[in-house]
């Protein structure tokens, strides 16, 4: 049995409920930090961070524990704290700082309840676009208020004509360079998009692409992704999990329409 | 001397408005488009038309055949009208046809009068964005209202991590395989994304990404960018151009931050 079924629909939406309040007064402050400004600096791993990434990810911290306080937290900029709870909340405050720091709307928040690590809630949300995907374990998924639904599209769309949205080389170049799977990826599926946030897992859950990939990514980046792409019909295949020592675990993941997702786990498995 | 200097800046003030209005009128048809409903067939090319497409280049063209009656018109879906005229109007009605069927807010609506084949007037205007871009010769280029100027980034910001938008690799595979030149420009500059649509262009105008490539296009996909892209401080270069039977020409372009346009055009021209 699947342990999230232990969990009531009513506890469910309480915790739904919880995230979306939380996601609300992250717009908030996202909104005064545009007035107030914000300062940017580039991490080790060379990575932007800016002062409201922290301001955001301290907002979510307090909101957590003070509702939930004996719940566990996996933020980008605070590590973990409690890791010893069965419920643990992850957060991105803002997933695409580079888009956010240059002034493009695909920047977004990602926050998740894991229940012994597995999704319960998953929020993505995009203040820009004005686009919120909250989904809850067997209670669907939805978008600014509506039901998504992943529609069967025809078995020739999934064919070289297939919209996805796949990562940037960079990406592949991470730890080791994987840069083949980025050629091999780009000449199978030529009509790709890339947008390097988690909008292009917002695209795939509504159906808006075919489907989408991400490579070396870090825990929180796919979160939310799981659950929202799950509830909606769709298919969510981890395709790796490499350990980089200093920072820590990276995931590969592709997800979307079931038949392009398995099409698209043998480009990416094959070992190069 | 440059023969657009030869128009008084009331002349061109004129065509500004013009061009200003003929956007919002395609904005009001397009909310009337969006609750009607359209229809979708793929054109000999493989790419997508939808009802919308021809309904808002035919209201362009009307507005515009009203207004400018001895003006040229060249249009995505009607070809040239008139084209001895010194005054020609370049439409390309929903640039991202792909993207509005899907529901991506990306695509944009470009339009551009031309004197003599040079750019006196250039707008990309995207309804789902909310973001307008104008520009006229000599006049400065706004977004919303707001006067647009590049501002000289660091050097060091135009090497490897310098953000551009690049085409997606189908556009080098257009007539002949030119994706090795995908490839070269992936690996130089990693930290790119992909939109496919006049929203890179936007993009490049406003700064938020340092330079943009359109490889394999037709003429009204680029019509109204190098005067976006001048007027904000920032250099367009044209670096292809080939005339393909049946389809007629394509071009190539690299525009933004003038030290990076420098360095993608010598990775762009390299034939292969």
């Amino acid at each position: 049995m699947d342990k999230r079924e232990s969990l009531t629909l009513a506890q469910r939406r309480v915790f739904l409920d919880a995230a979306k309040e939380f996601t609300t007064a992250v717009r908030t402050e996202l909104r005064s930090c545009s007035v107030s400004g914000w300062s940017v600096e580039t991490k080790k791993d060379g990575s932007w961070v800016t002062s409201v990434d922290r301001r955001i990810e301290v907002l979510l911290l307090e909101l957590i524990r003070k509702r939930f306080p004996d719940h566990g937290f996996i933020g980008e900029e605070t590590g973990a704290l409690n890791n010893n709870a069965e419920f643990q909340w992850l957060v991105d405050p803002i997933d695409g700082t580079e888009e956010y720091v240059r002034g493009m709307a695909h920047y977004g928040t990602i926050l998740a309840l894991h229940y012994q690590g597995k999704p319960v809630v998953g929020v993505i949300d995009h203040p820009a676009l004005e686009i919120s995907c909250t989904a809850a374990f067997g209670l669907g998924v939805f978008c600014n208020g509506q039901q998504l639904r992943l529609q069967q599209r025809p078995k020739a769309q999934m064919e070289r004509e297939a919209l996805i949205v796949v990562p940037a080389r960079d990406d592949f170049l991470r730890h080791t360079d994987k840069s083949v799977v980025f050629n091999r990826i780009t000449a199978a599926y030529p009509n790709h998009r890339i947008f390097r946030t988690c909008y292009g897992h917002t695209c795939a859950a509504l159906g808006h692409v075919d489907a989408a990939i991400e490579y070396n990514v870090r825990a929180w980046d796919l979160a939310a992704t799981r659950l929202l792409i799950e509830e909606a019909g769709g298919r969510y295949e981890q395709v790796r999990e490499i350990n980089v020592p200093t920072i820590g675990p990276l995931y590969g993941a592709v997800f979307g329409e079931a038949v392009l997702v398995e099409r698209l786990m043998a480009l990416l498995r094959v070992d190069t």
